[in-house]
């Protein structure tokens, strides 16, 4: 037992005041974890697209203050009742979406868009009371996505949390806890490539090229990647791609320049983009017959999918996932495992480091589109 | 060696003359199978809408005179140069669609959309020579998808004819060759219900019906039709639905009026009337998660499929089929056995019977929406 277990926590944590401005180091309590829940001394953290989309705000109810992050890895401090999964000491990722393993999500083979867990991202507080963990002279900071790994300490429902390898290294697997693995399982659990065969990535950013890795990993023949900025292709061929289309080298849809490439058209493809002219265009560029498209990046609310439903009837598949249709705490550690036997590569997606007290350079390159990902070190 | 080989057969045949105009028994020549042709005794055929169809010729470029007719099954009278697989005397069902064993497609486990043989409905003549092999006083008659049953005697591509087991009576399995396999093929190769799942069915004609016995056979729990026309429920019960539902008894879209009787969504929906609504409305009604949706019946060519993309993020899938995903002369075989074991029930398919004489009788019923298969006997 831990000797801070059943104590309010004193620590760092960086808290969005307002949407858009800078995070500010502040001294937060943390709550001891309720029923079901778990505190975590997060030792590394990541920056991903989707705690700045939210703290810009430009699209939701902003919802402020906040503490982000969700891309992380910690051991647990200590647990509230009800846990026997976790225990003090156990290494963990947490993970933005959760495993009940009680609900029809949780008892299908197929899903892992739990109820009672999956993604909410209006909700600040926590299940069990409704109420924040999080504190500044009594005045409640707001949760993210369950997660909020912006800080020392975190207090998170048992079910958002993977227990690891715990020989695994906590700043490199960190980032397996979402976008590389939500990139990784759409080709590997959804796609599901064949060996030998042809797949295409739309958008080369940190989960097109996981996606792109799943490919290498399992074998394809020919990985072609799209994207609207060709300095994108020379990294990628480090996560396999061999061939790179940029749509605005042709005047004609890119889906007719791939199925000219690959007689008819490639064997799998994976969305990454979340734009509906790339969505579209992923599904019709796979071959009548037996081609699988998969839709991963995030569209706008008001976005239509529109195709000829010949090009269904024509034997296409067209498919949605959500974290690469990894049940968090089941599949999870079988990742890290991928990566501690080194069919999985993940070294070559952290392109920065910095330390905690600068984790505004973190948001600063991804607003640049500078690099994939930035570990961000609790200690300093 | 049948006494006729090699030689012209003179014999009666249903030539539609013009569109919509009832057809004429003629007699024509049928020449001899030229290589890797097969010419057929048919003994018993049945009226599938595409027939009608293209009979009616409201949608396409009309192609007169021509002798319609492709859900049949017949008798092997001769072979053509090059036929190793069949010989005279081999029981077979000729198919609309083909498997040459030898393209991409043949080769692919996923796909039935044979490059040399696909369905083509603008041809009216065959491959080796880009002639007809029917003709009355010289003067050539059309053939229509490669098989043009409604004839005593035909020729077809070896690729076009499924050889099944000669102890399946020809007047029952004779409708296997068409409709009754596509909505079967639809349910049991594509949506593949597990056993005690929910299925939807959209359209209760026979391919729909079809489509509810693979979901009966596959052992599924509920069976939800759905149709415009409530008096089919009735018949609906025989080929295992459980449940109706008729859009037009409601106010809201059919999708949410499923999705409530179903605590969320059906595993499973299967598509049997080309409408782009239903094709709308089967992919909306399945569950998130793991629903996939089946499209099966032949959109109108400027149709549009639209749905919000996050319909596909939540884990749906969404396939189209074509002859439910047999290979002609792979997979059709299996399906007379499944008719001689009893698993498949094929009788209450069949409606009407009449004597080729009276074959006009056949176009009247489906014009009339009445019965499901109309069987039309070659011999009187």
């Amino acid at each position: 037992m831990s000797s801070t277990a059943g104590q309010v926590i004193r620590c760092r944590a960086a808290v969005a005041w307002e949407a858009g401005k800078p995070l500010v180091i502040e001294e937060v309590e943390v709550a001891p974890p309720q029923t079901n829940e778990v505190r975590v001394k997060i030792l590394f953290t990541s920056l991903c697209h989707t705690d700045v989309y939210f703290w810009e705000a430009k699209g939701q109810n902003p919802l402020f203050p906040r503490i982000y992050g969700h891309e992380a890895g910690g051991i647990v401090e200590s647990v509230g009742e009800g846990v026997t999964d976790l225990k003090p000491g156990d290494h963990v990722l947490p993970v933005f979406t959760g495993e009940c393993k009680e609900c029809a999500h949780c008892k299908s083979e197929e899903s892992n868009m739990c109820d009672l867990l999956r993604i909410n991202t209006d909700r600040g507080v926590m299940l069990n009371d409704g109420k924040s963990r999080f504190s500044i002279n009594g005045r409640p900071i707001y949760h993210f996505v369950g997660t909020s790994t912006f800080s020392e300490y975190t207090v998170i429902h048992v079910g958002c949390l993977a227990k690891i390898n715990p020989l695994a290294p906590l700043d490199k697997v960190c980032v397996l806890s979402c976008g590389i693995s939500t990139g990784l399982g759409a080709t590997l659990n959804v796609a599901k490539p064949a060996k030998g065969s042809t797949v295409a990535v739309f958008g080369l950013g940190a989960v097109g090229l996981a996606a792109a890795e799943g490919a290498r990993i399992a074998g394809a023949s020919r990985i072609i990647g799209v994207d609207l900025n060709s300095n994108r292709f020379e990294e990628a061929k480090k996560f396999g791609a061999t061939e790179f289309v940029n749509p605005k080298d042709y005047n004609k849809p890119v889906q007719e320049v791939i199925a000219e490439m690959t007689n008819g058209g490639v064997d799998r493809s994976v969305e990454c983009t979340g734009h509906i002219d790339a969505m579209i265009s992923a599904f019709e560029c796979v071959h009548d017959g037996w081609g699988v498209a998969v839709l991963v990046g995030v569209p706008h609310k008001d976005a239509v999918f529109k195709t000829h439903p010949m090009n269904l009837l024509n034997e296409r598949t067209l498919k949605g996932t959500f974290f690469g249709n990894y049940k968090p705490r089941s599949d999870l550690p079988s990742v890290v495992e991928k990566y501690m036997s080194k069919e999985l590569e993940v070294e070559k997606f952290i392109t920065h480091t910095v330390p905690f007290s600068e984790i505004n350079k973190a948001f600063e390159y991804m607003l640049r589109g500078e690099g994939l990902r930035c570990i961000i070190r609790m200690e300093e």
